[in-house]
């Protein structure tokens, strides 16, 4: 039960982050296609011991693949993926071009697995602020459905790649040494800035990033009447996303039933230390599968205990990119 | 008409602030004190072209002062602002000793001017955070009353101190040069990486910054119903301060509206650029008097056109501390 296996998209941040973690949870595969633009090929890239050449790709890249994992960006997702699939690939498709497809199924394995099952060749893989924000709610949703969220997010550079991980490192230094950032990757100065996320507006205002949490979520929790609205914003930090989110509950529930739902949730660790002030951070999350929650606390502002606040931090190349669409492959 | 200054805490981030912003308003002083703890007496500094010498304060410090402003923390305030109204000076106190005193007019000149003629010798400066928050708020509130503010802030290293901004380079540095980061002031590492407000917790699990926000909003808008709940957030960011406020209004209220409104309101600019995905940054704040505010949108989480997300940005040393502290000293 090997599969035949290409990436898409290799030399990018989470093109790397899927080979770390098909090394790290030794998933099981018999080939690997290592794909991206012509730009890339012929790079060489050892893996597991066996050295590999960056292939070109193209329409006929995915003769003999059983899944292919997509992260190259949502155009070229349109482009490839019917190929891929024709070719009789399992495509997992990280970009946001099949995610509100209603043929598509979009899953996060801890919470929707079941919505594989309708696959037609694509399975696509939410967003990063939406699966590292909603990986605690469902557990507590479950049991007291969520009637609304305002979510805040406070997002890391990783989110636009590679370039934008090292133009934080680089405007860093510029600052520093006392000359002016260059901004290349990013709009606005990210290094000991902060600004609103860089994806385009829609004509209500909010940005895509926005948008996408929105409409991904009640996709994958098959809720269209939970509200939520969400504020997506960029700050000087590596690669882990944090989110400030704000539940409104239909019935009571305490930060201890919280507490208490959280500790047995898949993929979710309570780090929620009040006596010591201790509560997730970017550097905790980073590298970790799991997505850390703390300052669970109750909403005094909403009448009788319906209101609940959370704070979580998850690797936005891990669980909120590469490890989510390897968990999706390893259901397959 | 003017007045004989004492500055207590001269030497701290604030305590610069309010030399500079005296001179760039030309804010008009007869003679001027200098005062800090013992480690700092003697310590010469030249302001408006004459030299002054920093004295230690001492209860005896006051004597032929009318106005003192008070920037040394909380505990020094309450040893030694008693002292200075004795002697017959006002004391405009920035820390968080007295603001909820019922005895004491916690004040924002935009806010509640009337609110400074019943000081019995103390004025107090509220919380960077509530300053910041509250001043785009309020001018909404006044025509259509908030019921509910979720408010989550993106806060600077310069509110503690600017040992802390220092920390926050050096640890910057460090990191760029694959060093460990040293920590001294704050208790976790701040560049690259975000956390929970570096204050005390409560029994509720709020952090006294939260708590102040709460309270010190609802003494300022003397409005004890108003619903408020907050996380605050430290970030990687230099002196200025930013936070997402979601607003639940008693009747309806478009963006349009807001803008209207707000584009109006003294001490507030406008920045709300969707065409160019322009908004409030930090950079922008930073040296500047008035708070940005922008991405303004209709909460569509909240029924009958209720809700309203604003993101703003304010310098945390100027309107957050002394300019606010200078503009009550101006009331005067």
């Amino acid at each position: 039960m090997a599969y035949r296996l290409a990436i898409a998209g290799v030399t990018g941040a989470v093109g790397q982050e899927f080979l770390s973690i098909i090394e790290e949870r030794n998933f099981p595969f018999q080939s690997l296609k290592v794909l991206a633009s012509s730009r890339s090929a012929g790079k060489k890239m050892s893996f597991k011991g066996k050295e590999y050449t960056v292939e070109e790709m193209t329409k006929d890249s995915f003769k003999d693949v059983d899944v292919a994992l997509f992260s190259a960006g949502a155009s070229r997702s349109r482009e490839f993926a019917p190929a891929a699939v024709k070719a009789g690939a399992v495509v997992v498709d990280n970009s946001s071009a099949y995610r509100m497809d209603p043929e598509v199924p979009l899953v996060i394995p801890e919470i929707n697995p079941q919505a594989i099952k309708t696959h037609k060749g694509i399975i696509a893989n939410p967003n990063c602020s939406t699966i590292i924000g909603i990986m605690p709610v469902w557990p507590l949703h479950k049991v007291n459905s969520v009637k609304r969220m305002v979510v805040s997010t406070y997002q890391a550079a990783s989110g636009a790649g590679m370039s934008a991980m090292l133009e934080l490192a680089d405007q860093s230094r510029e600052i520093l040494d006392g000359k002016a950032p260059m901004m290349k990757v990013f709009p606005h100065q990210i290094a000991f800035n902060c600004f609103s996320h860089n994806s385009a507006l829609g004509p209500n205002g909010y940005n895509e990033e926005e948008t996408k949490l929105v409409k991904e979520t009640r996709k994958i929790f098959d809720c269209q009447a939970i509200a939520i609205t969400a504020t997506c914003v960029r700050i000087p930090v590596m690669r882990a996303h944090c989110e400030s989110i704000n539940l409104e509950f239909t019935n009571p529930i305490t930060p201890d039933e919280v507490r208490s739902i959280l500790r047995s949730a898949p993929g979710v660790t309570v780090l929620d230390d009040r006596e010591h002030n201790r509560f997730p951070m970017p550097i905790d999350a980073t590298g970790k599968d799991n997505v850390f929650v703390g300052r669970i606390r109750q909403d005094e502002s909403l009448p009788g205990n319906r209101g609940i606040n959370l704070w979580v931090s998850g690797d936005q190349l891990r669980k909120g990119a590469a490890l989510n669409a390897i968990q999706i492959a390893e259901l397959l």
